[in-house]
């Protein structure tokens, strides 16, 4: 008996919360209730009702059904609905016009046939990609409706006036939703949609600076400040993860929803689903980047101290472009044209230049460093020829290396102790059967092959991390590239330098 | 008029291709058909008629509504609708009996009050995610339902008989949608989100393999075959990246349905998401191993031949382990226990060996081999202490590293030819105004950005590499684990091995 109230608030709590996180779904309720009052009125007050009659419920039907949260959804959904009655009634009309002189036999396999071939084709249909997308409630409409004229022409003389009535009072209903969700706080999609992608560039920056914060920290953190930041890195970019659908969802009620921007001829839905797919693949390495954090496999922490500040600052560099383009879509305005600045440039630069310092960690001797543009040929065709010869010189030193013979490398590293052990595990594992003792097995045994792992050079695992954070600017510049479409195309205002100075 | 005939083929392909993929859609399309013509008999033939009455049509509302693709979403829209049209009915029934004796006009004010309350309250209700997720059409019906009866009831009197006849009526239409959807070519939920989990497991090990062959492929390919296998790769980990959503829609609609497999109690829905939660991990891995194929900085291809026999050998290896854990769920049995191999062992110390066998690219020469364990106390708690004294030397060893006058290695690195032509450039954006003419700018910009990251080591993007190949061992672990917890809780029968060695 005690524990009920605890749950009882908790439930109560989350319900609040519900309308805390979103203060919008309040008014929203608050506008279902108000429309479905109105409707009813129709019905309980006598002069309105007796204009209408009967019918009158189906416009509460309606506003049930088509009032969704944001204009958009309701654009859609009242549209179809609309559309598809009317389709449905045109065509049922027709098809009782044929069967109308015809004996009472005779209709009523007529009207069967129709409802079943009519009911196979149009849920055929709607697997259909395209319709699926956004004809899918239209559809279900038109079958409903299709199949309620058809079904009860058969009994019901007066079918057409009851038809008439009822399409008059879903287009009321239909009125009442568009009136209520286009003029009274109005919820757009388009709008959290331009909100959620600026989001989801701000989610990202802090990623990166947490995550290159965490991996430079100097002490291995307690458990709980490592969650901590554990959960600021995977909440910026969870929401990039994951976003393709809610995205797609959002773009198509959008596309519903007429221009609301003052400037713009067109809300740009399609090329917001384009900046959210390419900041998905740019997602990806920051994922990959955190994985860097969690790896089994380590590079010592004063090694990774050698090449804290180049990366340190290169990371903060991405961060500032990721905040520049934020701050360009959240002000519809165009970026900044110093967002790839000389800062970044020397970022790079640095940790270039930090990394060729440490032969011993990384190839990049210092007689080496023109050699390596070597490969560069393919995806600069302008770079000069000189290249070409440096490439075969390099060609040449590295089938030297290979040149050593294969055998003598493999007995340098013979089968070493957690080798031997592995082997008499494979034994005693043969003999093993049952289904516990063998999940024992199993974890001894990956135990054992992460610690072989761990013998991997040391430098290999920050080489990772420098890699991805060398890739991730090259992404940026993917990131950057339809960020700058979507400003032309959404006409941003151009980047004026006085107004974001201040 | 010429165009046409052709947009029309293009069409009637679109619909024969929807068909072709997924056979079971023609079938559930028949199956509509089927169950609405048997429907409609109740309203078309006399005697059946006559028992129910004008009602009947609800019964053919119902099943427009209510049948779906899946058994799970059927049951679960059937059991929504049957629900909330009880609970409503229930409620309004209450409601009208308290305001059943009192004047007109303040009958139609509590009727007002009444729908705005349940209204707004249903509405609200809505957005908290656990009834979201579950019951959101059940809490549509309620409020419709409510609302037709509570409405109606002002001017019917015979509402509740009329309520009982609907309430009958929509009863026989879930009956007749779900006899359909359970008995007559059933399509279970939990099949698909089976099957989908086997097929990304695939998709992943071809992704793997051929992300592995066309990284150490001899010659650069030409477009056409190049793009080919990017489309191997890319459709490989596609379905992974985004199966959130319809993995999360599968378990909903799985968990509705009842067990339908003989050997396990229950059908574990939730452990198939979690499988995908891991898998999901684990693909972001390979795209980033995908992305080193794509990065405008290249480890020359001689330079990568070095390491080709290990990494291609160690991808094998990971496709196997992912092929077997395909097989074990496909077949519904536990995975082999030789599932982590020795060959996998042999795989990762051999790329070790050859990582370290290169002194000049790595760290890794011989003498530091044993000391490179340091790092790994943290994770195994139970490695032997000398390796914390092994973790000071080598601590000591870095810091004498970063002993090195930093000036002095900056110097090293004046700044090149791409680093002044970067500052001239600034000079020139700086004058620039036009949008096109800086955006022309940005782009030689970003090409010298990516110039100079040409310089960076190359070794670094092959580190990266065998990294990201080393990480995926290690989430393999997470991976095998996941799938043999779903082998234990779904009851999978025991690796025999006779019957795999045929």
């Amino acid at each position: 008996v005690l524990e009920l109230p605890t749950k009882i608030k908790k439930i109560l709590k989350n319900i609040w919360k519900v309308g805390k996180d979103d203060p919008r779904r309040v008014k929203h309720a608050l506008k279902v209730g108000v429309s479905l009052t109105l409707v009813s009125l129709l019905y309980l007050m006598e002069p309105l009702f007796k204009g209408i009659g009967n019918s009158a419920i189906w416009a509460v039907m309606t506003v049930v059904v088509v009032l969704e949260f944001s204009a958009g959804a309701t654009l859609c959904k009242g549209l179809n609905r609309g559309l598809g009655t009317l389709i449905a009634g045109s065509l049922a009309f027709f098809i009782e016009f044929v069967a109308n002189d015809s004996g009472k036999i005779f209709r009523a396999i007529f009207i069967g046939a129709a409802v079943f071939i009519i009911g196979a084709l149009i849920t055929y249909l709607r697997f259909i990609p395209y319709i699926k997308k956004n004809y899918d409630y239209g559809m279900l409409i038109f079958l409903l409706t299709f199949n309620l004229i058809t079904v009860s022409s058969y009994r019901v003389d007066t079918v057409i006036k009851i038809a008439h009535e009822r399409f008059y009072t879903i287009a009321m209903g239909v009125g009442i939703c568009l009136l209520m969700s286009l003029l009274v706080f109005p919820i757009w999609s388009g709008e959290d949609l331009h909100k959620s992608t600026v989001a989801k560039l701000q989610g990202l920056s802090y990623s990166i600076e947490a995550c290159v914060n965490e991996y430079f920290e100097e002490e291995e953190k307690d458990e709980e400040t490592s969650d901590l930041s554990e959960d600021t890195i995977y909440n910026g970019y969870k929401t990039v993860l994951d976003s393709k659908s809610a995205d797609e969802a959002l773009a198509m009620y959008a596309s519903w929803e007429p221009r609301h921007t003052r400037h713009c001829h067109r809300f740009p839905w399609k090329h917001y689903v384009k900046v959210g797919s390419v900041l998905r693949q740019f997602g990806y390495t920051v994922v990959a980047l955190h994985g860097c954090l969690k790896t089994e496999i380590q590079t010592p922490r004063p090694l990774r101290g050698l090449f804290k500040d180049p990366c340190v600052r290169l990371a903060g560099e991405i961060c500032k472009v990721l905040s520049e383009l934020a701050a360009s879509i959240r002000n519809r305005r165009h970026c900044s044209p110093e967002i790839l600045s000389d800062s970044l440039q020397v970022a790079l630069q640095d940790l270039n230049t930090a990394i060729k310092s440490q032969p011993k960690l990384f190839l990049g001797s210092s007689q080496n460093g023109n050699v390596s543009q070597g490969n560069s040929g393919r995806h600069n065709p302008n770079v000069a020829v000189s290249q070409h010869i440096n490439k075969d010189t390099n060609e040449a030193a590295s089938y030297q290396n290979t040149g050593t013979p294969r055998g003598e490398r493999m007995s340098r590293f013979g089968p070493n102790v957690s080798f031997s052990r592995l082997r008499a595990d494979t034994l005693e594992r043969r003999s093993a059967a049952a289904t516990n003792e063998r999940k024992i097995l199993r974890q001894q045994l990956s135990r054992i092959v992460v610690l072989t792992s761990l013998e991997f050079s040391e430098a290999l695992p920050f080489a990772a991390f420098a890699s991805l954070l060398v890739e991730m600017v090259a992404r940026l510049d993917n990131v950057i590239e339809e960020v700058e479409e979507l400003g032309t195309i959404a006409c941003f205002k151009d980047y004026d330098n006085n107004v974001d100075q201040k």
